[in-house]
């Protein structure tokens, strides 16, 4: 049943996926996602103003930390927190549920100049899953720590350390509590012998990602992601954001990335790592990559989802194979862009 | 403390990497590593014997299958199930302990046709955990499950469940606990005011892992691997193992790649991708693409351990920059070949 599942879900999806990209943002000192977000048809002017405005503060906080001459890492760290706090993100304080009824968190960080990395994953008393991400990078002999053995680390490390229930969020119940509705509905009605329903099909909204790359005075990329996963996930699951490699990396020699969308598709096709790679060795730009690996690819392969890449020059470029992106960049003079669909 | 520590251990690894490649295998169906082993002072006949016994069952395993019509996924699970059902591999029962003196458990598998992938990771009852991975990738919609999410999962799949204690094995309990005596002692001095010890070195035989590489007559590749982890590793560390685009990586327009050393590096490396990637848009074969990952990249970074890769053609090639690796490979005719040091 599961593998049917599997399939349903993919045709679901490939029916539905678009095609695009922002025209390229010179001088771009951090770019930042909110996720794919939800579909036009559910967008609220309440909701997109609040959006905007949470992208807007992580903008202002990373690049006030640029200004007092912080890294990219820094900023980084400081953007994600913004979104990790603001309950209208899939990230620390607004994750979603698992089928389980828990919230688990994941995030990793990566630098380009030494190719660092550090990522925690299924952790659920962790205030800032980024900040924890750093610290097993910084303050560990490890890149990945998983479950209660990261939050245990990052107690340790003296982080913010909150009750799961911090975690617990009226919109987020809401929408679990509706999947759960359906799906005893759908099982009621099989079995009382009728016609198996069609799968519901995943909404844009049940999974999320936030995530930022950005470039320092000294040339040094930095790329971080932040997640509640997916809703309805099966307790233990992993996708793609504190994977270095699929949703996160970062090379001086090329770009910092961030990538948002179905996990398991950024996982199989190590879309971050691959984007560098098309960069590194087939010498195509930050635009031309992300669009084969995104629009190409993923595309083919039913895999919805986006990422946001920063080259060592500072160009900035989103690519989405949904209906939109949660994103916006700044430049080194102050200048910020936010999008949300193809505008 | 933990950064001194992870730079001393990275100073007295690099001080002692070597480089080395064996020459092309042609037309292997199925290839395999049990990790980079001990070093040549710590090798003993005995050992020697039943690392070799061990390698010839597990190709001879593998090489059934194929022979019974089965597919490279199915010829990789089977080798890999007889290396994870010894006790002198570091994977399934011969795991090593993590510094709770647990054992905690990762595997992952990936076919190059579909680059369709399943991992577990940090699993404590899953006997086979490579069977554990195939279960992810085939009977769930997820890639990656972790904790005792991904134990759940293996035992409603109808998988092979064992008590914890399973996993104990007397050697590796001798290892751990050796590590917590000197430990141990290097605090008592230090608490006494002695001058600080020099940190204890990594022995080659805490961190190994086991992996398999195969090629059907259908032209698919696939690829997987296995591991217990490092001795000593914190309580929730995960390394490359269970990680797709680091310590796996299946490409049908490539190859199929296995890892095994110090995790973390090959992680940050994205090791298996990067192989993949040099490949396909540097055009380098399996062999000049490996040797400049493993014997370049990460020697220069200070990250030990070795790949082994079997490229669409059925070309097999393994590159380590450690004294050894404990590694075999079967052609379509059935000539097993089984090295351990450079011969």
């Amino acid at each position: 049943m599961s593998r049917i599942l599997f399939t349903g879900m993919v045709l679901l999806t490939m029916a539905n996926l678009t095609q695009a990209a922002d025209k390229v943002v010179t001088d771009v000192v951090l770019g930042i996602h909110g996720g794919i977000g939800v579909d036009k048809i559910e967008m609220t002017p309440e909701h997109d103003k609040e959006v905007r405005a949470g992208l807007k503060s992580a903008l202002e906080a990373g690049y006030a930390r640029l200004n007092a001459g912080g890294t990219s890492l820094d900023a980084v760290e400081a953007a994600i927190r913004v979104m990790e706090d603001l309950p209208v993100f899939n990230a620390g304080k607004g994750a979603v549920f698992t089928n389980a009824g828990t919230n688990e968190l994941d995030a990793s960080i990566m630098e380009g100049k030494t190719k660092k990395a550090g990522a925690i994953a299924g952790v659920t008393t962790v205030k800032n899953p980024i900040t924890g991400a750093r610290a097993v990078m910084e303050q560990s002999k490890h890149v990945l720590l998983i479950g209660p053995g990261a939050d245990a680390f990052a107690a340790r490390q003296g982080l913010e350390i909150v009750p799961p229930s911090y975690f617990s969020t009226e919109h987020r119940r809401k929408a679990i509590e509706d999947i759960w509705k359906r799906e005893a509905e759908a099982k009621k009605k099989r079995d009382a012998g009728g016609a198996a329903l069609p799968e519901t099909p995943v909404k844009k909204s049940q999974y999320g990602t936030v995530g930022a790359v950005s470039l320092d005075r000294h040339g040094n990329l930095a790329a971080g992601t932040s997640t509640g996963g997916m809703t309805n996930k099966m307790a233990g699951r992993v996708g793609d954001s504190p994977i270095i490699g699929a949703g996160t990396y970062a090379d001086n020699d090329a770009a910092a990335i961030s990538c948002t969308g179905h996990g398991e598709f950024f996982i199989r096709y190590a879309v971050s790592h691959e984007i560098v790679s098309q960069m590194k060795y087939r010498g195509l730009s930050a635009a031309d990559a992300s669009n084969d690996v995104i629009n190409r690819q993923l595309k083919n392969a039913g895999g919805e989802g986006a990422s946001i890449v920063l080259d060592r020059n500072g160009n900035f470029v989103t690519a989405y194979n949904s209906e939109g992106l949660y994103r916006g960049c700044i430049t080194r003079d102050g200048k910020i862009q936010i999008r949300i669909f193809e505008e």
